[in-house]
């Protein structure tokens, strides 16, 4: 990113993020994706001079101008913010537009926790969602994180796209050749569909919950709270008018929100019970003896675990091979050589 | 309400709610819990006497003990604290213990309206709901409503439970005999099941999303999400501490959580930005061209229309003897006798 020009504060942000998705086990959201921010800063069509800046300020609120920086950037810049007012006020609202992609959203989220806070963030994304009884796309996947901590370090980490699944999972049963299972995606005409390639061609993911039967309205009704606080808040592009995924054709615009929330301005004990509410559920009897049942974060920390144990991030290697070819189109040393190859 | 000994303004505040509930379309939160409330005074397990008191306070935030009063006093209470504070900084983000069920959420959702903010609220309740892999209620239905101003009193309205369905029409399929589509609830060894007597006896609801595979670790995940902003919050009774559904052997002590913007501190023309992306989505080519595309809000704008259209809340002959039963029962007036009977 430094070879490209970027700041080198602004490249460690991107850094930190996208090694972090990795290292919860989010792939997509991680080093696979280095090429796209190399991208916008070579062809200009992301910023790379300039920091964010603040718009219009209350103590609890703000409106920041990304800039067209780096996502990261931005992100930690409302996110900082916002924690910052939430240590004088109790709540921190902070809203930017001229953002770009911020990669995992849980990242934000969880700056607030080592402050004891909770955090959260939202993006809204390039449309790839059909709403209930549509059948063209006028919704990102836009997520919703929300981070809380209990006592020794313990947390509730929910980090999730408000359509039933990632566009990225579509693509992966896509080339498999595998059917993906009913009430992931529709085909043009709005109607569910068991078939990636429909999805991927004229189609869309449907919102959480699939089908208006079983509740897919709902989902969709949260990507659009998601689109409120975000580009509708902000005055950043929103719905269908953001830009095409993949296209890179004109600045994206996009519209965050970060949010900070001191427990300590409400009722005393908040991490006492935040981590019974965890106990409760961890130590529920599962239906299925073999799976046990999770709260909203243990996946990505039972993925943080097998990382420490192997000393490392696990990367595929196809995305180390395309990191090195990433490097040597623009003249930087190659990744070292594995030192431990796994089979899967 | 008055009757048994309930302040007047406090009944007016229950009044309202359950007669908004019905105009809205969701008769479930309406007259048909009527008796509910009575009888909550009546023993004495809710309070009559006293009012909501505010236990500590920022410039944006509050910490409320709702005194085990009627859940729309403590609710109305918060809403109006929440806006007066998004009127000095923007944001006001309110959370109360000691509350009891308080009707639509949508309700105090839409006090924010009256003063062009976005309005928020939360409640936890009754455990209904098994989390993903577990066999055991340990979440309410948990709702969530937000509300955003448009332009010439127009809206955006999301007021969803954070269950796939409501019990409630668990219950009105049972009654029916008819089976429920996949993806509603549960046995009570935790699998999906289309017997709603399965799920009424011993199984439970599902998160919205369904089963694992189609992503109801989402609608998890939003369910603790509410009981963070509500129970654990507050430091009110929380997951499956919370008593029994229909059960008033104790105090309810809910959590709940109000919260109202001010889209003034944020980018100018948010009401025309709201009003462009319901245009976007009602505009929209639906899938079947004889059901619309339609955005949160617009059902429940559908039937408020229609009861305009004839003259009143129309109400199953049910529910108009079941209040005529209550009424007798405490020995107050029946309703007036109907002036027009409609056939289904």
């Amino acid at each position: 990113m430094t070879t490209v020009g970027t700041k080198p504060h602004h490249a460690r942000s991107l850094a930190e993020v996208l090694v972090e998705g990795d290292h919860r086990g989010h792939y997509s959201h991680g080093l696979n994706r280095m090429d796209m921010y190399v991208k916008d800063i070579q062809t200009g069509i992301c910023e790379k001079y300039g920091e964010p800046e603040v718009e219009k300020e209350s103590a609890a609120t703000a409106l920041v101008n990304g800039k067209n920086l780096l996502g990261p950037v931005v992100g930690n810049f409302c996110m900082d913010l916002a924690v910052k007012k939430a240590r004088e006020v109790g709540i921190g609202w902070v809203v930017a537009h001229g953002s770009n992609h911020y990669g995992i959203a849980g990242h934000y989220a969880m700056q607030a926790l080592k402050e004891n806070m909770i955090g959260m963030s939202f993006t809204n994304t390039s449309p790839l969602v059909v709403p209930t009884r549509g059948k063209e796309c006028t919704l990102g996947t836009n997520p919703i994180s929300v981070a809380a901590p209990a006592k020794h370090g313990d947390s509730f980490v929910l980090d999730m796209a408000t359509s039933a699944v990632a566009i990225g999972k579509v693509e992966l049963y896509d080339r498999r050749g595998d059917p993906i299972p009913e009430g992931w995606g529709c085909d043009a005409q709005g109607h569910l569909t068991t078939d990636p390639k429909r999805v991927l061609s004229g189609g869309g993911l449907v919102p959480i919950g699939g089908s208006e039967a079983t509740g897919g309205y709902k989902g969709y009704g949260l990507g659009m709270m998601v689109e409120v606080f975000c580009g509708i808040l902000a005055g950043a592009q929103y719905s269908k008018n953001i830009r095409t995924w993949k296209e890179t054709d004109r600045v994206a615009d996009l519209g965050q929100c970060f949010v900070a929330i001191n427990p300590e301005n409400f009722a005393p004990g908040f991490s006492d019970r935040m981590s019974d509410l965890l106990s409760i559920h961890r130590g529920l009897d599962p239906a299925n003896p073999d799976i046990p049942v999770l709260a909203a974060g243990d996946p990505e920390r039972m993925h943080m675990k097998k990382c420490e144990e192997m000393g490392g991030i696990p990367y595929h290697m196809n995305v180390v091979n395309y990191m090195n070819q990433c490097a040597q189109r623009i003249g930087v040393s190659p990744l070292l050589p594995c030192d431990r190859l796994i089979s899967n």
